[in-house]
């Protein structure tokens, strides 16, 4: 999907910087939010305007469709035309990037469509300047209406902090998504163990396992530039982040950490069902040949016997005498009946 | 289980720092033990109380369904409110973070119960200031028994020593329960080996290696990030740190390097286990498949030249021979002995 | 191939400075492009010329063959003759390197022929001074055509800027090229993918799967090298490269790692889909091997049966009984049912 | 066996500093052995006495189980009771570690017991002080004989060199072991490599392949941790190494890097010889099934003509024909021969 | 080899630098060839001599046997007696270590025996000091005969140079010789791949993969280390390297990086091939087993019915009827023909 849109772009020719949006395309303006608070208050304008000293003002852009917003609240912000590109240029790798007046973020939003079993990944782009965020979300749906609450209702201490506890709670935001997505990776792992180790390795578990791992695979190619971009964070110099604050930006960078390595305990877990529905499927097949040897080891040779007294010889004395066919039933019982002890004995059944 | 702890906090719009205990919970109040000892003697005290200079305070606190009581020796000892978060927060990933007034270890006690063969681990904070030692335990057994009755017995050198040295013998009491884990998986793949190696391998030992390779993974996705803090511990500057400590931490470090060790050579034991367990599979569809084979190749072919003279054409002079049937059943008595000698050659049967 | 290539130079003993091109030949002379701009205007030269300062002078050699004109170009632009000799050298790794009058860069221009489903690699190399920048195509056809286009219609920022920016932009415009490569791997993937899951796993889709993980392979190990070049570039010193273009060399390298982000989930969904492929394989196997087992437990037994009463036994009282054959016909039923019962009871059939 | 032993001391509650030996225990008290030599030349001693200047004191202690013996001569030497305790604690990953008077190394001395084909692990300690080395062997038997002859007999340079030559020339003598280890190794996987290319893969090279796994898994996690130990040695400061020796310490290196380049070798034939061994059982199964099926395509339809014609209709005109028979064994004859030209040109037969 | 080699020596108990020659023994003595070379010309010397300001003298030896000239040599030139040692200890890892008097290098010379598949290494120690250099190859062939061509025929800018340059000649030399190895095995790996896309996996091909994998990996052991000691090489301080040379090295250090990427490539080529090595086996099986389940599946029921009225009832009606005969062989052909048509539906014919 990325290289195609990317591709397409630039194959017409268009120098790096043009503004084209190169996702799911929709009609509707974009949605507008601009929220300024401090410590005492805040305010929800309907037009942005310039930070002041001692607030925040938060810039919420949703809908990318809408590329005059975009460029006008670019313009407005100053924000460099290559960061203006990378957020229309939408399912690019997460990043941080160190412009003179902000910081920019490209970070996903990633949920699991539990229908389709599969992941739907929203661009959000974040650019973190001295006193103001602007924060653009691909769709028009809010990611962030819980963080809006908590500003508006005062809740914890984030109306006492400045832009860059802002920037670190929209990414912590975002993070705690992926908890969900993991949840529900492990919910399906657990169902998915259960019943290969109750009802047994049937297609329909070979087809959810690759499914899962093809998810988590995926899962874990979008997350894993975004480690370097929070570490970059935490480590970046005190022009836009106050000291007071590193210590949660620590805990940030230790939650993306965390989601790594559950991604990769899922997927050793995922290698090992996938390891173990081969074993049982080989078992099978040894079950299944063991059945067919076992009757043709019994009575390919009854039949040989059967098939020899069938014969149409005129001298086949045995075919004369009184008991005959009664003493043969009984040899080939005492040969079935030993057959069967060996196969017993071999527990083969 | 950790991801949906986390997000069960965080979906209902709680500031990161908020107070929530995520394990298994319990009504009874929390069990606190105040120990205050220096190289003369020791008491054990009801309340705690501010560290003295000369002296080691250690408060141990366990059951942490009682948040309250968290929530106050936090505020007493001056505890970051995002460690208080982390102490409840259950089932974090092991690591050790700097604060100005001392040093904050989250480390899993890890145990294997036998019979359900699941790991059991038990989150234990650990907050380690200038005189003073807070521990803090999931549940309310206590794990750090034996090293209490060292100190108030006065065993070793514990009481000749501070605060740092006191952390230092708490983590080095839950890396010893490491070993025992450790040990126990080590009976478990030298039976299993065993079980491989004389009868066979059977489904019963597939579902044995797969557990037991799951439950190594876990343990050593547990254990891993541990090697990091208790690295940074060593590295640590001399704040919170004696220098004539160090060569203890050292030891510590070469503990945990030699459980990781040992995790890496039980891990190439287990797939060297599971891919013999193949081999063997492998051996015993072909052992099957050669019986079938051999029963196949010597009858078929009879019964085949018995159903030729089962066939009722009234002219087939063999019939009427006097010795026909005796001389077929000469010819068929080579063929089945000259292929069993064929297969004996080629070692099949 | 490359390896063929480079031997046979070195083989006659020639010394590590000679120019011999190594790739495919034609006779025809090689076309060179002259454009000298600046932001007010441009030229196309019909010779070259020593680069003027405030003015960029692009020099564009096309098709390799022409090895005196490459000499000459090398001496008028005081290229060291080591890089010469690695502009005809052609398929070498990926590299930056820094001379005293310059940057040199080899870097390939890949492309897939769909039709043979294999990877054409062009060698380009780069050579970028102080107001000149010399470019190198192995073949005829012109890669840059795009790029000087936007230089004489002045689109975007390129005339504003150095001979360092027209290099970046070179160096885009092959990285573009490869989006293209991995959007064709994508689109066979999806094919494959749903080909798999809907028709199930043959032969031909072995192939292909098979087809593309060489391809995927072969892209990454040539596009791997580049990662490091441009990372070069990036922190080269100011001699070659303005401070105020690092922001797009950073973009660039921001692409290569992207590439290689999309290769190694590329790679990961081609073992995701062998490993399907196999488990569907043995699937199939068992499938058959059930069948095969059905029909053989069934009738082998029965045929038996109907074996004894085909003997010839001059006593065999059921053959005289009156309803022998109804009987026997009605047992035979019952135990066809009953087998066939059971074996779809355990979901054979 | 480690993990037990370690768990064992320390779960009676000993402080971490308590002498236990872990190992194979004897009664027999520790063998001392004081050699104290300089260029001119040596002495053995009766008792062990501090070393003198200008000259090297060797005090070599066999057979651990002898605890007091140990107590006794770290006392005398002033080893720190960490490095006494790892002493005694046998079956440590190796290591070098700095304490204020001396090196400290832990070197497993590795041998293989060619009947039981296990690998013998005896832990050898080494302090390095300024004029003396202390050795700790833990079993009677001598690995340092040969050094010790040659210091006697004045061969080479160790008479003229210091405690630090003294030192290299014991762990060169260990590491020297792992070379016949990795001999026998290879004597190994070369008989076995030759069985597998004649005689083919059987049920007992596949055991002998995973032992021999197993071995060498073994061997490199014991090894891996002496590079870094030995890395140290050379990188340490001039205390305790003089500047004149440090070429043989960078040969030690080198002889390590060697030992651990030839595991990896040694471990990439395995793999490649397991997946030889499985493609060779999975072709076996192939010839076998072959086989099955060539008999079984042959003669069950020929069976199933024979069968038509023993049905015992009353009205089946062929059967009465003069040469019915004759026709249908012809028919017959040609339909086998046709079938196996078929296979033939199949390459089956 | 090299394991039982060096153990050879050790175990005598001789110190680590008694000269002792490793390798294959000839009694012929060795070759030796001194050449001093300017600018304005060169002499070849009967006997080697002291370096002379403002020229290169050169010393070569060839054929290790000797150890008595190599001893002499060793003298002459003032070569560390642990160097002296590592030229006669054949089969060491390639190296580069540093002296007071110059460089010591050890390198591989790899080529390949194409009758028997087997890599042939000869050892080549090279001592680089300031005016001089001396070489050591282990057999009498020469493998510097174009380099020497090049020197008295003064080709290129080799008379120009030192004796460092001389030093990067002989090193590019035997890495030129990588190449033709590595084309060997893209001959055979293209042969090979083209064998198994058109007539298929059959044993023979399985050999000839793991033979090459083996070839490819003990390759890659070999050339691994050459990596690291040319790096070195190209950073070592001024003291042995003109800085006018740096370019040259930085080239070679190229070449060892290309190899090793090729070699890279070949290993994901191999294993990619007996990845599709495996899945063609697999195939090949499920064909050989769908043909016999469709001819069982056919004839086995068919057989059953010949059975059924084979039998020697007396009262079976179906018997007596006229056309009983014939409807049966009606039945058994539509039975037949239906069977064959599902088979084809399911695409196994």
């Amino acid at each position: 999907m990325s290289a195609r849109q990317i591709r397409r772009i630039r194959k017409h020719g268009l120098p790096p910087e043009s503004l084209v949006y190169t996702g799911r395309r929709s009609k509707a303006p974009a949605k507008l939010h601009t929220l300024l608070y401090d410590e005492s208050g805040f305010s929800e304008l309907p037009e942005w305007q310039q930070p002041r000293p001692g607030s925040v003002l938060w810039l919420d852009i949703r809908n990318l469709s809408d590329t005059d917003a975009i460029a006008k609240a670019g313009a407005a912000f100053q924000i460099h035309p290559l960061a203006l590109e990378d957020v229309l240029n939408t399912r690019q790798r997460a990043k941080l990037e160190e412009f003179d007046n902000g910081l920019f973020f490209i970070v996903p939003h990633l949920s699991l469509n539990t229908k389709t079993m599969e992941l739907v990944s929203e661009q959000i782009a974040i650019f973190s300047g001295n006193g103001f965020v602007v924060s653009f979300q691909e769709i028009p749906d809010d990611t962030f209406a819980v963080l809006r609450k908590r500003i508006t209702e005062n809740v914890g201490r984030i109306r006492k902090k400045g832009a860059d506890f802002l920037t670190y709670s929209l990414l912590d935001t975002i993070v705690d998504g992926y908890y969900e997505v993991l949840d529900q990776f492990e919910d399906e792992m657990i169902t998915l163990e259960e019943t290969l180790h109750t009802t047994g390795a049937h297609n329909h578990e070979k087809a959810r396992i690759f499914r899962l791992k093809r998810l988590v695979n995926d899962f874990k190619h979008r997350v894993l530039p975004l480690r370097e971009a929070v570490g970059k964070f935490y480590r970046s110099d005190g022009t836009f982040v106050d000291e007071s604050n590193r210590l949660y930006i620590r805990d940030l960078v230790d939650h993306v950490a965390q989601v790594m390595d559950n991604l990769d305990s899922e997927r050793d877990m995922l290698f090992n069902m996938e390891a173990y529905y081969q074993a049982e499927a080989a078992n099978k097949l040894n079950n299944v040949m063991r059945l067919l040897t076992v009757i043709s080891t019994i009575f390919i040779p009854l039949s040989f016997i059967a098939g020899v007294y069938g014969m149409n010889f005129e001298n086949m004395p045995e075919l004369r005498t009184q008991n005959g066919y009664f003493i043969l039933l009984g040899v080939m019982a005492i040969l079935m009946l030993s057959m069967l002890a060996i196969f017993k004995a071999r527990k083969w059944i």
